[in-house]
């Protein structure tokens, strides 16, 4: 029997959660939700998939050709879990109704903690949402600086984690909102990913400073990490090469800037260019006294995306992590 | 008997004009070559594609682990033919060995038409390269310029065309170069494009101005063309409907920007999400008097990919323009 899986909200996570849906074996994409016409909603449904209509936006949607499966009521019918994608505080208002009708589901990184039973990133803590009803993926920043510093902490013990965020000011197909040419600081100490970060890593120290740039491709984490025990750079290496989603950018490849991080990523072949690891440049890798510093970088479009389909399976009682961490990365050609 | 291909300079032309022909079922690529390792021939490498040395480069690319099957030279000594997508000007340097081999070459527009018999367009001047030695590939603005003038001549007839170009400062994996937050001028009038355009359609008469803005994406083309006989908004919208390798964008699905452009592309599942067709945005064309106006977004990596292809079978001698247009749309996922 296949997991019937929803999504809801077919944004930027939404539309990349559900192609990724349709590469698992073991996953039936039972259909989508559109709010309204546009592009996506358009292209979904050329390729054959699903559109179930929220409120008052089926005769909008059908106007413009598009066939209509159905109302979100109808897709909650009919599947096992939803993965709300829905902007910022939706998925809040819209956990009523899956507690209503009885509904798994995951949440994003966009909704506090509370909305769910357990902060997700597969690698740390897969075993935590076996069988839960609700879940949170956290968001793309969190899930970075989760995942190295995750591995560092199971390798050698951190003490303590500062982490400088220079965020990208908005997503690349947006064309308006954000700064366009100054650099905007935050001054939320700590920034809200550190705390969030605790969410999934509750024993680590970590605090983060949070800045936002004028760019639209990636974020960079630059980070400083106390460790308990001594760690050579070469080691450091060795051990993010081993790190599942993350990836080290040989930089004697020429690869630099996000820009081309990101260029990386369309000649890898990798759908809509995205980069679902994320990157640790190498040569940005020191060890000064007993700190170890490194820089990565965070594709915000995509480096949530395994996480969602990990946090289906383990809702759904798949019980080995390792299993279905492999699956995911094998389906979406991850290492 | 395949043709068979080299591809001469594996930047972003190069890169994309191999993967191209690989899509072929009249082709074979016989290999690349490499001026230096970087992450592209890396991946090249990976994927089983020949690395063919550039002078005194072979150490230094196997000293990376690059297996490297031989030497420009030897590369020449087995091709039919070869895409030269080196840097401006190494194209009419490169002409000489060429000449010197009997090889046929397709160059790119960054030479100047005098580097070849014919300058090219597939769709306006196919036969003109039938079993020539030497074919450019015009510019990605000039490629874009003459498909859709050349539709619009050949329905109503073009008395005079006039565009203000607006072109990208860089490609989008450059991190240096271009004007950050300025529109530069440029004091060349007409500017290169429109008696490049005329390389190719020698009768139609075009004027060009164009300016520099600060983004990697696409160019943005604003025409006035004064038409010999008198059209409609949906007359000129059903023809560049079905005009190959034009793309009319539906405003109503809410592809405004270029950025949305490309999101639009990358949501097709294009590789690299690349968008080889030009797109004309159906809102944005409007009649004023006898004025015809439009917009039209170029996506300057790509659009002259299906060109090239086209180039290479015309130069072999392949006769039917249709029939390789269709072969190449088709191979490349074009309408």
């Amino acid at each position: 029997m296949k997991i019937k899986v929803g999504v809801v909200g077919y944004g930027t996570i939404g539309k990349r959660v559900a192609d990724a849906v349709l590469l698992q074996d073991d996953m039936e994409l039972v259909g989508v939700t559109a709010h309204s016409y546009n592009y996506r909603v358009a292209i979904a449904a050329e390729r054959g998939i699903k559109i179930f209509a929220v409120d008052g936006e089926r005769e909008s949607l059908e106007a413009h050709g598009i066939s209509v499966a159905g109302s979100f009521d109808d897709l909650l019918e009919n599947v096992d879990v939803v993965v709300d994608a829905t902007p910022k505080k939706q998925g809040a208002e819209n956990k009523k109704i899956y507690e209503a009708k009885g509904v798994k589901a995951i949440f994003q990184g966009g909704e506090k903690a509370s909305v769910a039973d357990v902060s997700f990133v597969a690698q740390a803590n897969y075993s935590a949402a076996l069988n839960k009803q609700f879940v949170r993926v956290v968001s793309c920043n969190t899930t970075a600086l989760t995942r190295t510093i995750h591995a560092l902490d199971q390798k050698w013990g951190v003490k303590r984690a500062r982490a400088t965020l220079v965020r990208r000011a908005m997503d690349p197909a947006a064309s308006r909102g954000g700064p366009l040419n100054a650099i905007e600081p935050t001054f939320e100490l700590p920034s809200h990913h550190g705390p969030d970060v605790r969410t999934v890593l509750p024993n680590v120290e970590v605090f983060t400073t949070a800045i936002i740039a004028p760019t639209t491709l990636m974020h960079m984490h630059v980070l400083s990490v106390k460790l308990e025990k001594d760690a050579a750079v070469e080691e450091v290496i060795d051990l993010f090469r081993n790190t599942t989603r993350v990836r080290v950018i040989p930089v004697d490849q020429k690869i630099i800037t996000t820009a081309q991080v990101m260029e990386l990523a369309r000649d890898l072949g990798n759908k809509r260019g995205d980069m679902m690891e994320i990157c640790v440049w190498d040569k940005g890798i020191g060890i000064y006294d007993d700190e170890l510093f490194f820089m990565q970088a965070v594709h915000q479009e995509s480096d949530v995306v395994p996480e969602n389909i990990d946090a289906i399976r383990a809702v759904m009682g798949f019980e080995d992590a390792e299993k279905s961490i492999e699956m995911t990365n094998k389906s979406l050609g991850l290492k």
